[in-house]
């Protein structure tokens, strides 16, 4: 392993990112399962991208029939990738009517900036302030924005687990709207015309936090009255991972824009950018937009086996019973262990709290990392995100199953009585 | 087809780019082939992505089996995107040592430009006047400059073929390297520092023009001495295009960074970034670029069997023999064609020039199209492109073999007789 780190250090240049203190070298993947070099099983809890389990054996022979018959660019008529279009649009709001495809989550996030751009004529865009949208010049200016000036800037993300401790005594949806409509008229008074307001609707990198009722509806409301558009960030949030289609869904608000990524090809490179028609055609006539390893033969498959295995296993239903199971078999642990502060998600994204203190509730990234690294060795893979690194983030394929859920929890508890 | 179309408007919006007045609906691909719903069978010119045929068996079957084994990102240990690093910078020269993986080209010109600005502590970028560098919002700030102010700036691309209209009795090599000094002694006076130039070392989009010997290692020198990197975009130019590996080694010099495209992965889509260890190293620190979808074993187990592919088939010699082949084959027709007024290029990448009139050299779009059409009828499929979009290019698969550039030929002067 120390040769593999060390080649890699040389082919890639030292500072790649790798998890854990100790890199796993993995070399095998099926269903729900990751197999390392030395022939460790891991329960794989993080890995969105494969959503429908490691290799299933449907999209792999799906796309090998495929990528054996045809995959080229998009200049050319092909079926496939309509039907693939069709069926990924119907499970969205009627308004969502065309879609633009790419390859990678950043791509979506580049054509939804430029569509609510072109369409608005303005170039004014909020976001939160632990936000991540990507990794391009401009979507990396949204990701951990701090700016109150110039055509990017950010609200705080709603925390409704630490809302308290601020604004004692006050309405965390009433707070968290004034401070959206603040910068919607920062903009107005600094003469930057506004585009719109790019979220995921899950606030997966801010933490999942708790959402007030009803913040995401209003937010809506909100840029729409002042000539803005919503953009869904559904990267993270999208496709079953909730129980429901999208994350949008959870709140139930209509976006204007979805951008859409990891989990639609499990591991072939394709996103998409889903707008109303009109939105779509303007964008086309502004940019003549081109993507050559985009709508390809190959990403159609990709795309269409995934839908087809969602369907025939019917995962939704099975995604909201597996993370109530989680959320519920986790959530009296918080009884016995005082840094576990809060369990929260929806669906099979979920996420734990972890704090030096609960009066104080301040972030123990330490702590969440130290989880994480005895659940690797006890077999399991998970990681520690949000905006201070504190939460332990549990985001399994989504075909993760009842059974999977229980050898979780004991090896969890396993790992809190190590802690004690 | 109608059908086809009316779908494909609805799905994407309508003004997605298709080729041809009548678009071709293909189903399936094979080596330098392209088959229509129709049962039409087309001999393919155009398409440089599958750069060893369409569908070779080799790729499909290692892609096919990697898929069905692993693919998952990349921050866990796998030894087979490390081999293929090693393979690739291989092909280069000594200086670029280690690399950065994505998705698309587009991509790889975004991380290129940031590994430059991140260097050099610049902002200051010189393209061209008729580039194109990819789609993102910065990036596109590249394709078909005219800006001299701010921090992105163009110069003229070399034209040999006009030159001396604009210039008569200049030395072409002297007023071409004028013009990049006065950029960069324009960033200078207004106080941007430079970061350094981006070029396409054939000028691919451009037109692939003809190109004053020792232009690109002067620039290189030009950009240098300024305190600047010289990035070379082969998306288009490298991997065997011209019979090199690398676009730079026609004019024999040597870039600090370059990025890789639409060949590498034969449809799957995989770029890359290279540049010298340290330029690496500092873009990693920098910017900690994550890219869910790259450096994969899927992506890993496309570009070893391309490489495969070019060596096992001595690829490289046959673009060299077929290329020469096709030049010389065309330019006798100049001869007898008024509005073929020049063949140009390296390899098998061909640009044949058609102007309204040889003493003005005025493009003629309208007549190229009129060409690409009539050979597409024959079928043969190719397209217009250039500054000017009067240039008649040609960009077969690198397998494209003798007996193909003698059929396209004989099809080439068919298409001139109903001309005449």
């Amino acid at each position: 392993m120390t040769d593999v780190k060390a080649r890699r250090d040389a082919v890639f240049g030292a500072g790649s990112t790798l998890f854990y203190d100790e890199p796993v070298h993995i070399v095998r993947g099926e269903g729900v399962y990751l197999y390392a070099a030395d022939g460790t099983r891991y329960l794989d809890m993080y890995n969105n991208v494969p959503s429908v389990g490691h290799c299933h054996p449907h999209v792999v022979e799906a796309v090998s029939k495929q990528i054996g018959t045809l995959n080229v660019h998009n200049r050319y008529l092909h079926e496939a990738i309509l039907e693939y279009g069709e069926r990924l649009l119907a499970t969205h709001h009627d308004g969502l009517a065309s879609v633009v495809f790419s390859c990678t989550g950043t791509e979506a996030n580049e054509v939804a900036l430029m569509m609510a751009r072109a369409a608005t004529g303005g170039q004014g865009i909020i976001c939160t302030d632990a936000a991540y949208h990507g990794n391009s010049t401009e979507v990396r200016r949204l990701n951990h924005c701090r700016s109150s000036t110039g055509d990017v800037r950010s609200v705080p993300f709603p925390d409704g687990f630490r809302f308290d401790l601020d604004h004692p005594g006050q309405d965390p949806l009433t707070c968290y709207l004034d401070q959206v409509q603040a910068v919607i008229d920062g903009f107005r008074n600094d003469g930057v015309d506004f585009a719109g307001l790019l979220f995921c609707p899950l606030f997966a990198n801010e933490g999942l936090p708790a959402i007030p009722d009803g913040f995401l509806p209003a937010v809506a409301e909100l840029v729409r009255r002042s000539g803005g558009l919503f953009i869904c960030d559904e990267v993270q949030a999208g496709l079953g991972r909730t129980g429901n289609w999208w994350g949008y869904e959870v709140q139930g608000f209509q976006p204007d824009i979805v951008s859409m990524g990891k989990p639609l090809g499990a591991g072939m490179p394709l996103a998409a950018t889903a707008g109303r028609r009109d939105l779509v055609e303007h964008f086309r006539k502004t940019f003549r937009y081109f993507n050559t390893f985009a709508a390809t033969p190959g990403q159609a498959a990709a795309g269409n086996a995934v839908l087809d295995v969602i369907e025939a296993e019917n995962v939704l239903n099975q995604v909201t019973t597996v993370g109530q199971q989680l959320r519920d078999g986790l959530r009296p642990f918080m009884g016995r262990c005082e840094p576990m502060a809060d369990v929260r998600g929806e669906g099979l994204f979920v996420s734990i709290e972890w704090v030096t203190d609960r009066r104080t509730r301040t972030p123990d990234a330490e702590g969440a990392i130290q989880v994480v690294e005895q659940l690797k060795a006890r077999g399991f893979l998970t990681s520690n995100a949000g905006a201070y690194r504190n939460i332990i983030k549990l985001r399994p394929p989504l075909v993760f199953s009842e059974a999977d859920a229980a050898q979780f929890l004991d090896a969890f508890e396993d790992v809190l009585d190590g802690l004690d």
